[in-house]
């Protein structure tokens, strides 16, 4: 198996790149990984190893550059090169946490969708109290869905979580504003009967408040409530934390005890890391595509190879293409 | 001034409920209190008061009951004499802790909208890590909204934060999957064009990770994201509390830090305590009808009924009415 990786994406590119490289060739029987970006600065972290080679190139697509755009423009990117080599199929998945933007538009324009597939779904996996996460699709990589799309998402939703997370009858949640049959907007209206319909374990409406606690293995909604639900877990997160900090640094009482909870409390932050979980799949591609974090370090850049080599491994693409074919669709809506 | 009070709205009904209305006549000069519903109950909690009185009912509108056809059958219930009331000019406002689709609904019916607005706009004013906090609307009382209702939001939101919040020309944020002009949905893309002409000092595009660092004073989106945004900070700081209890608990040494820190902790949690704003305001209706949040304890009902006196001194109702009149609409959109 051959995982190509944009070596230049990403807050610590190369060197996190390649130490997840390194990390994933030496745990993983029969990988090869083909890492591209500017060849002297990928060396200067690599280690002698004749299952990980590099293809140059000096062009770079930067977290600024309008994404379709540049897909177009920077023909020798790190980023276009990379999708090209699962295009003529020298890979076999391609992982980037470059450019989300530039990586949708790569996906769909050089990777090129399953057919029968209207739309892919930026789907990362989230941590749940109960540790054991859910996948959320779509976060953004289609901003007006339609309810077929949201039937689509679940099931590819469903057959990642089964082969990839193990997951036996993953229960599939409609995120909503009410949990009753009925609520929310027409779009979620429409999804509902058509889920409840689908080849999946629709389980109904999930609400917003808990999803974190654990309510579906897979939660499915339009890219922008997506985007705005993740972008919210990220913000509140983030700002409690602050809040927390603030709160340690406030007396001297209130300092002894931050330093007695220390690595418990990193312990929580881990717990919350999404990055454990691998990247966020662009599912609906010929081929598995992965957008590792912006600021992956070298184990998240291991756990997202992982991840696009379990989705190789038990053929997550193919029984996507089967199930889809199987289906019949209502384009209308 | 007299406002108008569902006496059996909320988990703590109608204990809360009479603390609060005891509470704001106390410190509020010239507030009269109607408060509607079970007689001898509301009696058993109120103390002898010639500026509270009671409108006795034995009818409720409850929690499980569905909203529209709540309000049309339940005509002598609390909430819906409650509206009633407003409606016939012998209250100012009104405010209910129970509901929220049933006092949506008994807003639109029964109260009435201010001519030349399409659709009214649930609007919580939300904690931010400054303490200035700020307004989201609409978080869930038009689902399907178009662009001109996202401008009308806008205006109201302007016009409430400047009266009622003393914040002299509000910031005012389209909330958004990026910050850059152009992102977005149909919907956002379309509101982005038509709110750099209106009557506000627009400053783009906000990202829900940034709203509750006080990106904006006044975030502006549909009915459907915004109770995602809502439901999403609401779950993440419960998640959050819940994983930093199981810390605390985890051995003895976190045990004695929880002892240490625990006052300053209650402190986070009050400042994340949104009922410390008041309620969600129904902006659009044709005088002031106030959503308390179901648990809203006697300070919470307090925060709302001052809130509801401030928007009825300051004529917020009558502002946003003449400066609908004012602007011309593309309805359009």
């Amino acid at each position: 198996m051959k995982i190509a990786i944009d070596a230049m994406g990403g807050d610590h590119a190369p060197e996190a790149i390649v130490k997840g490289a390194e990390e994933a060739v030496a745990s993983i029987e029969h990988l090869n990984i083909t890492l591209i970006g500017d060849e002297n600065k990928i060396k200067s972290y690599l280690s002698e190893s004749d299952r990980i080679d590099i293809i140059h190139t000096d062009e770079v697509i930067t977290a600024e550059d309008e994404p379709v755009r540049a897909v177009r423009s920077k023909k020798n990117s790190s980023l276009v090169l990379m999708a090209k080599e699962v295009k003529e199929k020298r890979a076999d998945a391609c992982i980037s946490a470059g450019n989300t933007g530039a990586l949708m538009s790569a996906g769909l324009f050089v990777v090129g969708r399953i057919r029968g597939i209207d739309r892919p779904a930026l789907s990362p996996t989230l941590p749940t109290m109960n540790g054991k996460g859910f996948l959320l699709l779509d976060v953004g990589a289609n901003v007006d869905a339609k309810a077929h799309n949201l039937v689509q998402y679940a099931m590819m939703g469903s057959i990642y979580s089964e082969k990839v997370r193990s997951i036996s009858n993953p229960t599939i949640g409609l995120m909503n504003i009410g949990t009753e049959e009925g609520k929310g907007n027409e779009l979620t209206k429409k999804a509902y009967i058509q889920l409840k319909e689908a080849p999946v374990n629709f389980i109904g409406n999930v609400e917003a408040r808990d999803i974190l606690s654990g309510a579906a293995d897979v939660v499915v909604t339009d890219g922008f409530s997506g985007n705005i639900a993740l972008k919210t877990i990220e913000g509140t997160a983030m700002t409690m934390f602050s809040m927390l900090k603030e709160t340690f640094m406030s007396s001297v009482k209130t300092k002894i005890a931050a330093g007695m909870v220390k690595n418990d409390l990193k312990g929580l932050k881990s717990q919350l890391d999404y990055s454990e979980y691998g990247g966020a799949g662009l599912f609906g591609l010929a081929s598995p595509v992965i957008k590792a974090h912006g600021s992956s370090n070298g184990r998240a850049v291991f756990n997202a190879i992982q991840q696009a080599a379990h989705m190789v491994d038990n053929n997550v693409t193919d029984t996507i293409k089967k199930t889809v074919e199987s289906v019949e669709w209502n384009k209308g809506d």
